[in-house]
């Protein structure tokens, strides 16, 4: 811990900043055991105003001059996006023998077997805990704690911003976009907040989760996603009076042959860990054969616990622990069977817009029939108001290809409007 | 990773058992990354019936040829105490020069600052993930992640008896005596339950816990402990009435110029986070100033749990990590100065026998003012049939040597019994 390590930086957003005030703080107070000097932060804009004074600081805009930089040891990427110029930067920093730290999950799940294996044959370390979960300690956790136990699940709440929005319908706080522009004026939710609740961002983390926690290789391209944005108030209330709440579920899972990797809103019961974890808090949980099951719940994102993240990763460079970005080396990992969401089985919740008129029942269920599915109840008297009465159905678990056969027939029967709707229900969670 | 590690253990009980199993389970699956060889086990009776079968592996009943075996690498310490041949075994191994591994918190607590010196100044490991809190992994997560970060308060529940026999009494399902027997029926506490029922065990790994977050030396001596033996079921129906509920809460934090360190039994609010922590389950959460709070929740006992941690705890010596064992250099822990309880202030609930006679309460409320200690709340007609009435107050925030000259005083009154009682309010967790 003697050497002094120099540290160049890329982008000073509010995880940047939130860092590099850290690191000053850090360095003026008592636990002196750290020696960090920061060499070079490079900047886009040097004229936007942010939350720091750049004038005492090594400010450049030329961000990939970071890689070539002879003098720098560590390469702390926090400009983020899945391509571009962090992606230049991290292979090039990579290639030229520094080790890296990144928060970018985005770039980690679309490029991070090419970058793991680049880190490995070179020998330095691709941190990333911010990447997961913000300032929780998960991936350190999963990856040189929890994977030697054979873990079979692993899923929670790995977006803040969709968590906000859910909880506060929940609570009947009003509806979709009226929550989401409150959280856009909180900070909660970004300005273009399309990944957030198109489920993206929590995808790019479960990918990263799947990889370390089952030994195969990262694979976003076939992880299912779907968004919360279909979801509306009328749903929570049908699902209150079924005893269930309504989350967006980042799930892993591994069984004999596959791996399921998924990303889209649940009916969960109110009873459930997910259900309890509440506004912008992320939570994940491990299920392994071993110890049976962990909780990690805490903050997922913001300047402090992201850049409380990244120190950690420092630090561990800093005390000489190199561990393999993936946990294994690339060669050594698998290339998962990801299951199609089709070939799931699921019990629903399927919402019809209909005519208040006799017989559409009958006709509905014999639909369902026709594809073997089973209706568990039904809410006869929904208890909303709209234009058209609707059918609330809970179906008994059924393959998702023939619930999809069993709508496209219903969708054709007279006085059914085209808006039929379901949401999958996840009893074992 | 190529180096194949030799392993020497000590103690094939609940956990030693359990560990050699998932060993053997480990080097026989797929993840084939671990060069582990068992060179020795030693146990005190061969004879003694186990889970396992003895007559395939390398048992020894000399425990300490163990530290003196030149062809061991690791010894993992399984045996218990916090003297005796255990403390001898790490002592000596260490010496030697050999990395080791221990579930041991009783010893850690008590030798924890020698045995830590003896493996920094040989350059060892000596790792200790399943002391506390079984299979959760929070000794890394706190020295290797989270301490960086301003930590000023690090508590939960670490003794699974203790929650176990709380949360059976919390649902009314019996009263301390029967429900320890139950619990020790099913294996959930010892057949000499002392350590867990006194507090101490909780005691030792919050002693821990406080070390690494504060960067203050161990010190177990100093700590606070008062243990649940004394709660009964009549207490819970007033915390009930109250708004309240009753959990062994282990807690540490720091301000300024001082450590709390203490274990005992406090009111908590029902909404709270460890109030949600139900059966055997731990749960420990960490506040700090960067991050906020994170908590975790898992399995604190049990031979997976425990067997998963020692396991990670291999891992790490084998993937080259070295950490020193409490997280800095002995000599830059601070000697902590540790507050007594009598100078700390609470909220308290406080139940007096006495006879239901005019004028009591007048004089009780009259010993408490003396000391400058006002009433928040009265349970006049307590719910419970006694053959004295008892009268229920709740405090508001004192200092604690305050409340025990009141108590004297009240203890003086004619018509009160000598049974006056109190326990700590937390209102803050």
């Amino acid at each position: 811990m003697n050497k002094t390590y120099s540290v160049g930086i890329a982008g000073l957003g509010t995880v940047g900043t939130g860092f590099v005030n850290q690191i000053l703080k850090f360095k003026s107070n008592s636990q002196k055991i750290a020696n960090i000097k920061i060499s070079k932060i490079a900047v886009k804009n040097i004229r936007k105003k942010r939350n720091i004074k750049l004038s005492n600081l090594p400010i450049t805009t030329n961000t990939l001059s970071l890689a070539k930089d002879k003098n720098i040891d560590i390469v702390i990427e926090l400009i983020g996006g899945s391509s571009g110029v962090a992606y230049k930067l991290i292979r090039e920093s990579l290639k030229n023998k520094k080790h890296v730290i990144t928060a970018n999950k985005a770039l980690l799940a679309v490029h991070g077997n090419e970058l793991a294996q680049i880190a490995e044959k070179n020998n330095v370390s691709l941190n990333y805990e911010a990447a997961v979960a913000g300032g929780i300690p998960i991936v350190k956790a999963v990856r040189e704690n929890l994977r030697y136990n054979n873990i079979y699940k692993i899923y929670g709440i790995l977006n803040g911003t969709c968590n906000y929005i859910l909880t506060k319908m929940e609570n009947d706080k009003g509806d979709f976009k009226d929550i989401l522009k409150d959280a856009q004026n909180k900070g909660f939710a970004e300005i273009d907040p399309s990944f957030d609740i198109n489920g993206i961002d929590a995808a790019h983390k479960i990918v990263i989760l799947s990889s370390l926690a089952f030994n195969v290789k990262l694979d976003f391209k076939s992880t299912f996603i779907e968004g919360i944005s279909k979801i509306d108030s009328a749903d929570f209330k049908y699902a209150r009076e079924l005893g269930y709440t309504i989350r967006l579920i980042a799930m892993a899972s591994i069984s004999k042959n596959s791996v399921q990797q998924r990303v889209h809103p649940c009916f969960i019961k109110k009873s459930s860990d997910v259900a309890k974890v509440v506004d912008e808090t992320n939570a994940i949980i491990v299920q392994d054969k071993s110890i049976g099951k962990n909780i990690f719940q805490g903050p997922g994102a913001g300047s402090g616990p992201t850049g409380a993240s990244v120190l950690s990763d420092l630090m561990d460079i800093l005390r000489g622990t190199r561990n393999l970005p993936l946990g294994t080396a690339i060669s050594k990992k698998l290339k998962a069977k990801i299951d199609n969401i089709e070939d799931l089985s699921f019990s629903y919740y399927l919402r019809i817009k209909a005519k208040d008129k006799p017989g559409v029942l009958a006709k509905i269920s014999k639909a369902l029939s026709s594809q073997k599915i089973s209706i568990e109840s039904i809410i006869q008297n929904p208890p909303v108001q709209t234009q058209n009465a609707e059918i609330i159905l809970v179906l008994h678990k059924t393959k998702e290809s023939m619930l999809l056969s069993a709508i496209k027939k219903i969708r054709k029967i007279k006085d059914v409007g085209s808006s039929v709707k379901f949401i999958r229900i996840e009893n074992s969670i």
